[in-house]
């Protein structure tokens, strides 16, 4: 089969093994924001044609791709769903050269009504819950809209998503905060963990950005650390909102790239907190899990 | 008397009559960052040499004209500081057409030990101290950077800055939410009040700024309302944190242009707070009480 997590600036095909062994990749750039309106075929063409010459006939796709600005745009399932409900819903693509399949997205609401919405993540998550089954769980997974995912009884019971990535990245690049910091500064963990500690401090988050400019201004933050500090800022933020209704019971399951996982773990010790870190693969997994059930 | 706030973006200076009646006024976008470096005289003579010709003797200059990227960088003077310490602490500029003084601006620091700063508005505070006295009163002076200032016995007790207007355009501008919005979209009472009632709900304000992708997703705020929500949700969010540690006996002193002072008013109804709105002139005041001072 082949398995593609197409997002809005990323594209990922892989040509899976029963079982899920990698036999082959395609990555690049050509998320859906790059491709034409009606051109969706074509680009998917172009990207795995080979494979499907060579016999595979199931392709299988998750993502942004299945959104507004997507390939179509397929409606949101409800939590909580799991695997079960989830495969009941997937959306049979128009495509020529095989059997080709989205996944849907998920919606929930939070305790205020406000809907939140994930696409791929759910993939990622049905891969989380086969290795965790029908226990409670709290997942993590960071990134430009970070998701917090509650896992019960093999189900995706709600989730909660945190603009912290993008916001990180336009103070950074837009606002006064950038001109403060050194660009391409390596990951300094003091620095970051100083950022932790201060969002646990009084005075809310729009005080604690702006205190980032005060220390630099103090010569009491250095330009090789201000975007490290800033990191702890937000991610600390963002913690502590995502456990203000309770802690819990077991580890936070924690999967992303290398280098945002290595922030979050950082920040889930300073606040006293077990993590478990997983495959950040955790999206083929679905993927092979979600093909697995088909007919 | 000529008196000049000269801000990072706008320059505004003012001939006044003894007591403060404006005679004459020069208001640009020649703001600090548009003066090459070594130009700040030659900027000045270009704005008031019709005054000096005239006969005006006296220039008193506050605001980031006084900061690192200004005329001359002066140092911040601590908190507790009122005018007699900010008096006290003029900086005679090098000038040849008249004498020309610059206001200090004032630092703090938080009770994380954090230092904040600010240029200019110390002057609009001791416009304000005139009125209010020695009363304690906490005031709010919203901006890019929101001020909210302690006033205790006469002076500036201490002061948060609160990064909201910056974010809140940067975001506009730069960010997935911009793309939800529709620009320059008159405010929108309903909407901006339904955002400061989000910002007191449970989430974090990183998960309430996705909300609002969220909410127009799924047809729940429209582009029109959504620049007006944002507003609310990041209002809300700065108002709570600002009066964490205790809301004031007295009204919140709130001053700055029409369009902001507007949307606080609005704001601290939400939280039943009371306010009493002041002269958005206050900076002229301010700089009238300090030139009377002098020998």
């Amino acid at each position: 089969m082949i398995g593609i997590d197409w997002g809005t600036t990323a594209f990922r095909a892989y040509r899976l093994a029963p079982g899920g062994t990698i036999l082959d990749r395609r990555e690049s750039e050509g998320g859906i924001l790059s491709v034409p309106p009606g051109g969706f075929p074509a680009a998917l063409s172009a990207a795995i044609g080979p494979w499907l010459a060579e016999g595979e006939s199931l392709v299988l796709l998750c993502g942004m791709v299945g959104s507004r600005q997507g390939w179509q745009e397929v409606p949101y399932l409800s939590c909580p769903a799991g695997p079960a409900e989830i495969t009941g819903a997937l959306t049979t693509l128009p495509f020529a050269g095989a059997r080709c399949l989205l996944v849907p997205g998920l919606t929930t609401r939070d305790s205020g009504g406000v809907p939140d919405v994930m696409r791929g993540e759910e993939t990622k998550l049905i891969g989380l819950l086969a290795e965790l089954g029908n226990a409670s769980a709290l997942a993590c997974l960071p990134g430009t809209h970070s998701k917090w995912a509650r896992l019960e009884g093999g189900r995706i019971a709600s989730f909660s998503t945190h603009m912290t990535g993008e916001v990180r990245a336009v103070l950074l690049e837009h606002s006064i905060l950038g001109r403060l910091a050194k660009e391409e500064a390596p990951m300094d963990e003091a620095a970051f963990l100083r950022g932790v500690r201060r969002a646990r401090e009084a005075g809310g988050m729009l005080h604690h950005l702006f205190g980032t400019r005060g220390l630099g201004l103090m010569g009491e933050l250095t330009p090789e650390a201000t975007s490290s500090y800033l990191s702890g800022v937000l991610i600390g933020h963002e913690v502590s909102a995502a456990l203000a209704d309770g802690v819990p019971q077991g580890p936070i399951h924690l999967a992303g790239s290398a280098t945002l996982t290595r922030s979050y773990a950082l920040a889930f010790g300073a606040f006293g907190l077990d993590h478990r870190l997983h495959d950040p693969d955790l999206v083929l997994r679905g993927l092979v899990l979600i093909a697995e059930t088909l007919p």
